[in-house]
């Protein structure tokens, strides 16, 4: 079993990578069947993985690979190069079938449109996209569209719930997945054009659609799959954690050299940190591209090693489980049931 | 100097309307110039009013209105029988020049539609938004629109930011306020259809547009002003209001029995409220409908009896500054500033 990594991928990119890969390894209390195969400059690969004192020998192989695509970069600007680029090379393995699964916190747009060029897309998936897993209290809900589409129609967003209830099915064996769409206020009547004509389709279909969630409830843990366009969702997700970082930079400053508060802190730091933890994306590696033929895991750009190490975990259990063959086999079926309900 | 509000609007209406009301007068030190005409059913009000010992003797009026509109009903449903609804009885206070702004807390759809209908747009405005101060560490930032309209053109959006311009200069003194559009990117390529040829147009006009600002910077006070469109402005307040309270529920389980814990949160509590009040929507009353030939503030549907008594210093605050002539003056230059981009 193989992974290929973008190890130029991510604001941090390539330290994190590699420190996040030899993270795992170090927790493989026996041989690991996993091998991981950095993608990016060699050399710069070899000068992180000396930093470490462990030595994972001979499970981490390096492809070379001369060019990166920065994090702000257009596609105009890298297409031409991409050939070259980390993350091309890493989805080549995928490709070639030397890698079963391909992760990389670079720049979305360029894995995103890379990937539907070197693997193409799921047989009758007209748009792939970003399925993320959002903490609640109660466990966990599926953001799908996490931001890989900017304009959908209602057909697209009709497939990522088709395409999101498959997942949630095989992956994580819920039953018959509660889908919500995010819109501005509960009732049908209540959204764009794009969520009103959705909600109709939804509607229509055999699944267990619970109709219109508005924002607030984005993390109530009341929906298992949210369908979004990627605009909507990548706002929500953004914005949420522009609270958190807003809301702590406040109470340090609210603390300010307060010793009763300040102790007040110490006391309840585990059971912030708890917290924290649950609702970090840290924790959770990735977000699975959708729809892509392969399996392609999007890390967060402010990915740290503990996120890249999740985020092999994730490859891993998604390899293990079969997760491509099962949803390319449902995927069909998702076709044939817009066929007969005419969408499309 | 008079305000009629909408004693049936928002969740717990009319008791905390009321209650909001009397909190209103109870803290004016001096006899206030202000009056209130409750408008709604005049029995409940009444009654609602015997409950305080504090009586505002001559200072609250009441006008009778039979009719209510629930929270969450459509358009079509409470359409034929506005005439005697509580929002239309107290927009036309406004319109005869009884009242000189209207607060509700009730349905902001409904709002929206009468208010238009009541006191029409102002000249050469083709859209109204809500105008709504969101708390940053910094200070304010403007979010325009919060949630009026749920498709917009990106010449709406246009009119927005410089409505939102005359808004900040005239009220709140901002010199040419900084203009930040909401998308899912820094770059001027990031984004859907509506925010690309919006950037593209407030590029070319003369104002202080810094360019694209994503999610996560909404809370961060970089921008004087947020324009966006309804339906994505929406999404992002209520997901701010989901995710700290999920933070804070997820906290309380997490605290459980553990003493120290909860004696930490006892010490912290004081630092933990100022951030809370900093970030309260209760501290700023509510959102102005800019863009109506008219002062209509939109209380939030959860209104407690604190955010109705701001939204009254708000309205008093907008009254006494000519909050409406200052906009009614610039509005025009709106239009022409358009029409000269060939924007109209």
């Amino acid at each position: 079993m193989k992974i290929a990594i973008d190890a130029m991928g991510g604001d941090d990119a390539p330290e994190v990578v590699v420190r996040g890969v030899i993270d795992y390894f170090k927790e493989q209390r026996f041989r690991s069947l996993l091998k991981i195969i950095l993608v990016g400059k060699e050399k710069v690969i070899r000068k992180e993985l000396r930093k470490s004192a462990f030595d994972p020998k001979g499970m981490i192989d390096i492809v070379d690979a001369r060019e990166e695509i920065s994090m702000r970069e257009h596609f105009l600007s890298y297409w031409r190069r991409r050939e070259q680029t980390s993350i091309k090379k890493g989805l080549d393995l995928v490709k070639k079938g030397v890698a079963q699964a391909m992760i990389s916190a670079g720049n979305t747009g360029a894995v995103m449109a890379i990937s539907k060029n070197v693997l193409g897309n799921l047989k009758r998936i007209e748009r792939p996209a970003l399925a993320l897993m959002l903490p609640t209290p109660k466990g966990h809900s599926l953001m799908l569209d996490a931001g890989a589409n900017v304009d959908s129609k209602p057909k697209n967003l009709v497939q990522f719930a088709l395409m999101g209830k498959v997942f949630l099915e095989n992956v994580y064996g819920i039953e018959d997945p509660r889908i919500a769409l995010m819109s501005i206020g509960e009732e049908e009547v209540k959204g764009n054009e794009l969520t009103k004509k959705t909600f109709n389709m939804l509607k229509s279909l055999n699944i267990n659609f619970i109709g219109n969630m508005e924002g607030s409830d984005v993390y109530s843990g009341d929906a298992d799959l949210i369908v979004t366009d990627g605009f909507t969702g990548n706002v929500a997700l953004k914005v949420s954690e522009g609270v958190v970082e807003t809301m702590q930079s406040m109470l340090k400053k609210e603390m300010g050299n307060n010793l009763l508060s300040k102790a007040g802190f110490f006391l309840l730091k585990s059971s912030i940190k708890r917290v924290r933890k649950k609702m970090d994306y840290a924790e959770y590696g990735g977000a699975l591209l959708l729809g892509i033929n392969g399996l392609v895991i999007v890390g967060h750009g402010k990915s740290n090693a503990k996120a890249i190490k999740n985020a092999i975990y994730m490859g891993k259990k998604f390899i293990a489980e079969n997760v491509l063959d099962k949803i390319t086999e449902e995927a069909e079926k998702v076709q044939s049931v817009l066929k007969e309900y005419k969408y499309v």
